[in-house]
């Protein structure tokens, strides 16, 4: 089975009343909730020892869910480093909504993951654009949420290897909202969705799509690959 | 000089008013006058003898522009294979608007090419999502039309090789609509305005968008590759 | 379970000898027996009645198998027409070795699927260049093939959406042998390997690849989207 | 006139009398030579001041030429990160040989760059897999080198956004040798030729790539996305 770990940074439900109460049990208790109905799963917390993340539970993990926003400069360069390896080694990664701005994503991506921003309690609708890709199974085409924060072009991000879905905000912009991508061993998922204040993670095909992209992410049995110096595999 | 052949299907034109207001000199006449400012420019029309592909033009057109709405079946089959034969051998295809149904861009993507659709006058906001890319150079964050036709996902497309701008309309709709494809030695690029009862081809952007397309498509001086039996290039 | 039809050409076996030592029940014989070993088989070939390729076979099936080579203008452009349809609703399609040219192929692909060949019995070694990819899962680095026909760049495809695999061959070629595309709902996966005199049916990393490949290919759940004229989702 | 900056490590040339006898002005001298002839031309060096490369030489470039091998750790952080940020704002980026392990191309890729490798003086040959990409134009279907470094798959890189160039070596490995990546508003492009103690900046079809490079690196006239809070364009 499938070992999930949510890692939320876990700021915003300590002292903003409106967050606490859409999210009583924390963002990462929420998706921890309803992940939980398919794949084994722990959560980890930013002030935790380590932010939750020692070595022997990325070991263990085989996804990992990333929330994060406020404090994105506290997650330690040396944690950063470690969560990037294990991608690479091949566990997966999926990185929601404001993690476009954390440091693990800005390490795998290269570029500043920068974009445009508006809370404005609108509505969003996120389209499937990739209708045959397992992330979107069972979706449909598209997806409405009441309440989500305009997030718009131009991403800065690297052209995903697939890109999945494309939202609409009626303040009149798009944005590439789900996107794969594939480091080293380790495959990546990004999925716009999630403002802390808005209930987002209730959503039961946001759920599902969160739930595809898990087993979409999930490492193959694949050997990582030997670098180096290298015998010829022909007689030269 | 880059020899662009604007290829217009010309109907609309005879018999709808509102066309002949927009359009007096046909579609092809506008999308001529601009184009012929920096390229050397021809046009061509379907009733003309072989659609005006003739070999001759074809073999002296680098760049072949289209626009095609409600006649893509009048369009012989043998011309629509001399046109491909001339992109696989480098010739550069720019798609207008409804030259999504074309018989020619279907076999060059492989897909239906379908979509969403609806004219309601409504406006459009193309926006700039590959802001390096030498098509949008100098056009800026996005394109504003105030009327154009709706034209949403799902775009039944291979994924475009480079998606270089996404389409946002009041509808609550988005359209992936720059896109290139490399197919052999030739180049297409697909761009979505051009409704034939709206100006989008007097809109300085557009034009710009299209020109910059037109030298992006044009061929390279490669050769064409060699195929079928091939000696080895080593001792075996 | 997966239904998995496999269509071969069936020609070469019943007048070459030494295919029909290499292949004694056919090529289709041969990929069904170890396809069955996971998933349900039927076998389809050129000279029966509508291919072996009726409605009702294609309706059952999740994920077709495609070998030809001397014949492909034979196959019924009606047939291929109805094979098309079948991917772009969202069946599965694994083209193998000579099956770059067949009519199917290169309708889904748009080019002229043309490529540099050599029959002379060397060896050919199959590199992984997209170690996280389900379709090479439990592969290794590469696949050493005794005898392949060289199969050699350039090969005249649209870059593939997802590359997987590139072959070396001794004579100084290299060849994009894996390869994955996206056409409508449905997924195509090209795989080089398969010359009907040489046994790289019978090689068990062969056989992983195409077993991997048929649960890649394999159709979603996802509902086909809706086309054509479309209200509008917000009030305009 | 396009503004290139060659960057040298220029670290082999003081100490191994082979690589002085290849490249007697250093392998910086030797690319500025070739290059000069088309474009405006410096050259920087990691013994410089700045590395050579202050915030007034990076302002006025229009694209860097990047060659490091044994001190990729000496290059300070803080000029790695400007150099990021110029590439981001649009300054072209022509990572060679070596440079694959760079700071600046680990940066950019978010990967480990890492590769197989093997220095047997044996010869290389260089495809084109993408006849109608600027890059390889008049190059034509491969280049062929009499020495070159091994450089095998697995290549830890993303997926490039083109695959132009894949190597053949006679040891039985491929490599993507030439890649091209787009990264903010900067354009990135790999190239696999260049170990110091072979002629290969000599050879007049490598120097046409990276002439090639250069103009297809350079920056557009775009100007730079606005990011950040945003107001709507629609009344909502």
């Amino acid at each position: 089975m499938i070992q999930v770990t949510v890692w939320n940074e876990f700021r915003h439900e300590k002292t903003n009343k409106t967050v606490q109460e859409v999210y009583p049990d924390g963002i990462h208790g929420q998706l921890a909730k309803f992940i939980g109905e398919e794949f084994t799963v722990k959560t980890a917390t930013l002030d935790e020892e380590e932010h939750g993340l020692t070595e022997e539970v990325l070991a263990e993990t085989d996804v990992l869910i990333w929330w994060g926003h406020m404090a994105h400069d506290e997650v330690q360069d040396e944690i950063v480093n470690r969560v990037h390896q294990r991608v690479l080694e091949g566990m997966g990664l999926i990185v929601l909504h404001s993690g476009h701005f954390s440091k693990i994503f800005k390490k795998l991506m290269g570029t500043s993951c920068d974009l445009k921003w508006r809370e404005d309690g609108k509505n969003c609708r996120i389209w499937n654009v990739n209708p045959s890709h397992p992330i979107v199974e069972g979706v449909g085409e598209c997806i409405e949420l009441e309440q989500e924060e305009m997030y718009g072009e131009h991403f800065d991000i690297p052209a995903p290897d697939e890109l999945v879905m494309v939202s609409w905000f009626p303040g009149g912009e798009v944005f590439r909202s789900g996107c794969t991508y594939r480091r080293g061993n380790g495959k990546v998922f990004y999925f716009q969705p999630g403002h802390e204040t808005y209930p987002s993670y209730y959503n039961e095909q946001v759920q599902r799509v969160i739930k595809n992209g898990i087993r979409w992410c999930a490492p193959t049995e694949n050997v990582y690959p030997s670098y180096g110096h290298a015998q010829p595999r022909e007689e030269i």
